[in-house]
């Protein structure tokens, strides 16, 4: 059996706001749009892993979505944390303080978060240890 | 700027219902398994991509996840779709019927739902298309 994981989709309210923020914070491009009656499918690229966010735009839904307490975040790794949180910041997006993970004198993970229009939770990390 | 999609973050109620779903279903392995004070990272690996999922488990925590409307699933591709969807039935891992995405008689895409223990949706599509 082969598998491979291609996207995670999550619904939208305004997809030219979140095609500008996937941009602005992580260099994501559009790589196909699929308008269709009621609803458009936008799948947004990460370029070194092919990888996809697929944005689900419900036409005419104005209401925010609501989040439960399940679904966490999605990961992306950066090849240095602390100039991307420079750089989120004079983006104005918001990203909460950096937090180190360290067991047992181990430096295990170094990340910050930050959040998508919709309130989706974005981790961003340090291509450190297991996280690369 | 160099961003690496690593891993799609959910909450899971039962770590080995959940290791258990994603191996028979996926052919996912766990990669690594970090303990904590008060909750377990389960790293659940997919060969092919390197992409994980990762599982946080809430040590005491009864109540199901909540999933409010926002976020989606993920995607996984397979070669043989229709052998899959006969093996999901013969597992009991109740696959939603499979939908055919026909557009200008092109055949866009071809999937099944299936959800995990704890509710998530997942999109098993046939490598297609623009889904490979």
């Amino acid at each position: 059996m082969t598998t491979r994981i291609i996207h995670t989709m999550i619904r939208v309210l305004d997809e030219d706001r979140s095609v500008d923020f996937y941009k602005r914070a992580f260099g994501f491009e559009v790589a196909t749009r699929l308008p269709f009656d009621g609803f458009t499918l936008t799948y947004l690229v990460n370029a070194e892993t092919g990888q996809e966010v697929e944005l689900t735009v419900n036409h005419g839904r104005t209401e925010p979505y609501t989040h439960g307490d399940g679904y966490g975040h999605i990961g992306i790794t950066v090849t240095d944390l602390d100039s991307e949180h420079i750089r989120f910041q004079s983006e104005s997006l918001e990203p909460t303080p950096i937090k180190e993970f360290v067991v047992d004198g181990e430096m295990l993970a170094r990340f910050f978060f930050v959040q998508d229009p919709d309130g989706y939770k974005i981790e961003v990390l340090q291509r450190l240890g297991r996280y690369m």
